[in-house]
């Protein structure tokens, strides 16, 4: 249940809230927003109507409200404000532009760096680049591990540039968040569990790619397992939906971005790479994906695509990329007020 | 297979080409590009290599090749040049920007006017509205049949607007033809082929929905059926397919559009309103329709959607539309430089 | 609403109850069940309570209820009794074992002919042949069309074997039935309303296959459109969905013959050929759907399916055909008690 | 590349093949059939003509061929014989009949081992129970983790049958192997590739669910990760996809019953339980699993399925399981034959 508090509730009325809850066995988690905090009381047996009705006797309470949805922390009910997580100098969400970008797997020093420099040159705001690979055959080439960590280190110190890379079970967890900025839970690990978990333990910003058959549903529960965890500073990312289609890898599920903006606080970033496997689709669906509404959009580059270990056939080329991401800047210009906008046609939902 | 003519070409040696296809029992297709015409020849049996060595012969041939795509008509190796749709005054296609809106069903005099009135104002370059509606329960509201039909023409003449509706079988063809400007096949008869050649012997344009389940290919395919009946005036229209997610009705696939952009020169029409089924997400759908490329926008306004007889939950009102159609018009004229500049990263490959 | 009459109803009673229905501009479906008649009146608007109270009132009128699903007549709702469908001398459904064997498309008389007689002495019940083909591209083969009928007329002759063909469009309607026996409605025509009203006007059975999109409630609701027109001999087909597999060309559904089992009185025939397109996977996927509970299978059966015209690579031979004939009429008999036994782990509910 | 011993081929001879293999950086899987063995050389830059030529020239060498599949071990094309995994004293494969039934979660003592005792008397040869469970949601349960597993080792002894439990993830393995005779990797997991090394690296038999929108060559690739760790004891369970159907809770695909047999040699298991959701159609579904040439089912079975702690719509009574199992044990002694007979239309083509 939520326990919306007054604005000018004290500490010890929070307190006692608190204490309340423990008492019952259930678990507090805080959101200040600007008319006062919100308290989500959380258990496995769920709310019963006699503790609504305690908590909402309590001094200090505003109201008491149960959740709608199966999904808690992750909700616009338990949090209005949209969540800006903030990685290093670079900030995802809030109004932002995100641009992320790099090769899918680090190959070397020499083209991570080519890669490295050209899209902090052009605006990029991280660098991605996979050190483990989760591949669908295990004779596939399985990233660089730990030397491909320590790449991406010495690129963000040459660069500036905060780094994503995949973690891909709990036991690396401790080691990429050493080198990592953001860890990065892939499309087929959206439902590991002990991963979500683990991710969730750390204080580290944490990009969540939807599951090729995931709903939004499942997907916001995906996320609600680390932010249950105890971090709150979750992305998500639409990466392309398995459906009957083959013309293109994937179907970029753009219709995720308008819900996800209404349902969650959490910031939405699109990958139109994997989601089309053609580098000719790349720039239009990243239009799209922003004209829709997204935080930022994650794209590969490689100096060479066509000398790539992998999905060279969907990388772009470094200037392909710099035209990208000012034309995508032009875009996040004229849309963001649409978005924002009370008014607007396509404004947030939230927002009226 | 293909024969293209040189530029110099007589009328003499194109009837030759002609003739030689008719004695093998082959249809003929004539394009007239900027270099000069091409000549699809097409039969049951497909191209012979004998065959295409004779054509190679005839005076005036510059080239003979075999599609390599099962659509021909439709594929830009038979018309490089964008295809533009004329109906009355309005264009489709050719960077224009179309604007189809109006209601889901006509349901009276009143409700039709206000809405083609208001639209009209707002800028909109057509007027939709169903007379006859394909219901998924024999029990639902079927349509105001002829009456919406004369109701429609009516409201031409007030607004001037051309107008779009749906015909449902063969035997409505030539009733709706004498009403409507441009005829649409629905989702559900993508692969009526009875269908599909009937308005195919009509010049009159016509807007081919995607099915729920159709692929691409399939579509073009469909596509191809009217083509080859000799009606070359073709628009297609993205509405959603039907894939595991119900958050949304259906998924917007505009996968779809650069896609098509690239496989063929006929215009196309993104539909936001029938593929999420709900009216806070046709605004964004629209923006990011229009961004990846889309030749316009067909959308449902409804002066009062609370009492809408159909599909009111996913109609806009009357202000909305006005709201919408400035920003599409500014997304527009934004991102269209962006599709046609030959070295922009989201060009269309066949500018390239 | 659905009225059930007490067993002793007179017919006055009944007339009575008609003609309030009548006045009250609604329709009215009667179906004699072993406890006395059942009426099932619908129309547009649905039921109204004061209506509902008004026939509970009655004389004759045992009780009134509403329908709890979108289709009515198609439901068990109405009618608890499966439907057995008599054609000549065959029966489909009510525990029978139906086998419907033939051509893909009719080809010529030696082919039809050859097939036809194989197909008999193997034991199977009805003929089936392609005389009108829909098929995805304007240029494939689209049938011998009227020629394609009298030879299939010519068949039953020799061989007694009733005819299932397909019918493509409302007009051909009156012609097919001059020859067929039982009119097919092809999978792409699920939705195809105008054909659903044509077929559901003659007294023919039909035999509708359900659509590569088409949920378990759509094809009630286009089985419901060929009832409400009048026509009571409807058979379901399964024949695969279109999912994100391409192993197979389509997803055998078989989950759809428990289902419909329990929500409808209509019998169920399973087409493992077009399902599979795969001539080593029709026997295995037969045993499943005759075991599923499966009134009956149709395959594709080709003299030499290597020279087929159309979907070779999936027909049996008859050689093939005989063995599996005999195959299914095992499993049948095995496992017709475990479906009907009350008590059984796998009874049909609503024998429960 | 795969390397045909020829059967008099003596263990010099075959050293000398592996010992070439090794020197190239290859790894080396052997598999001892009736005519000779097979050794599978494999390594991430794949095979090349040079060592082809060098290897077929090498003495007791009767042929050596490129894989034709991306999977390698898995692959009939390895070997041919179907494989039998040894569970203590039962057998899954090679055409026996398996029945794994068991409570979806362990809730109770009491509960497990009255399932346990119920199904063991019906003849059941493995004992299901989840310990660990991957729920949707961190707010339910989650499972009795290690005493679940404690229970289940006493389940074990008082029954005597075998027990198959679920691991989710790398750091679990040791301690469920510890208790567990077969290790199961779920749905969610199925491209879990940490936990596929993993339990690929025990010698524990494990069975891999299917993902919901894995494909079956992923599928194949996943079980190659285990293979290739060098754990032969691999089985495959299909327990639905998903798709647009709602009506059951995912669509049971047992066209990968007939597709995996062609394919592979590993045994494969339904579990119609997950795969409906809804009890009344668990007979039926397996009764086509069975049918369709399935080596077993897996059923949940609990003592009072309206009280579960999970999936208690789906769970079985045990006086049903009872009878089904008998009714399982008819079919597989009628199909069995079917699928093995050479000449029978539904034979494994392997067999032919």
């Amino acid at each position: 249940m939520f326990v919306r508090m007054v604005k000018a509730a004290t500490a010890e009325q929070l307190s006692a809230v608190r204490e309340r809850a423990v008492a019952a066995g259930l678990a507090v988690y805080e959101e200040q927003g600007s008319t006062g905090s919100t308290l989500a009381i959380l258990g496995p047996s769920g709310a019963s109507a006699a503790l609504e009705q305690e908590f909402g006797a309590l001094a200090g309470v505003a109201s008491v409200s149960r959740a709608t949805r199966p999904y808690r922390l992750a909700s616009r009910e338990f949090r209005e404000t949209p969540t800006v997580v903030k990685v290093r100098d670079a900030v995802i969400g809030g109004g932002t532009l995100t641009l992320m970008a790099g090769p899918c797997s680090i190959e070397s020093r020499e083209q991570l760096f080519e890669v490295a420099q050209g899209v902090a040159d052009a605006g990029a705001t991280l660098l991605r680049g996979g050190a483990f690979k989760p591949r669908t055959s295990p004779y596939a080439f399985q990233g660089l591990g730990l030397d491909g960590l320590r790449l991406l280190a010495e690129a963000r110190e040459r660069t500036g540039l905060p780094i994503i890379t995949e973690v891909m079970e709990p036991a690396q967890v401790d080691m990429v968040s050493e080198f990592a900025d953001v860890l990065q839970v892939g499309t087929r690990n959206m439902q590991n569990f002990s991963l979500l978990n683990a991710v969730g333990r750390t204080r580290m910003p944490v990009m969540l790619k939807r599951g090729l058959s995931g709903t939004i549903e499942e997907w916001l529960l995906a996320a609600e397992y680390i932010l249950a965890a105890g971090n709150t500073q979750v992305i998500l990312c639409e990466r392309g939906i398995r459906t009957f289609e083959t013309a293109a890898r994937n179907t970029l599920d753009l219709n995720a971005v308008p819900i996800l903006r209404k349902l969650t606080h959490l910031p939405v970033i699109v990958d139109p790479s994997h989601a089309t496997g053609k580098r000719w689709m790349v720039a239009p669906m990243s239009y799209a994906g922003v004209a829709a509404g997204a935080d930022g959009i994650m794209v590969e580059v490689h100096p060479k695509p066509e000398e790539a270990w992998s999905d060279g056939e969907q990388s772009l080329t470094i200037p392909m990329f710099q035209r990208l991401a000012g034309e995508l800047r032009s875009i996040h210009t004229l849309v963001t007020p649409l978005h924002n906008d009370p008014g607007a046609a396509g404004a947030s939902p939230s927002k009226k």
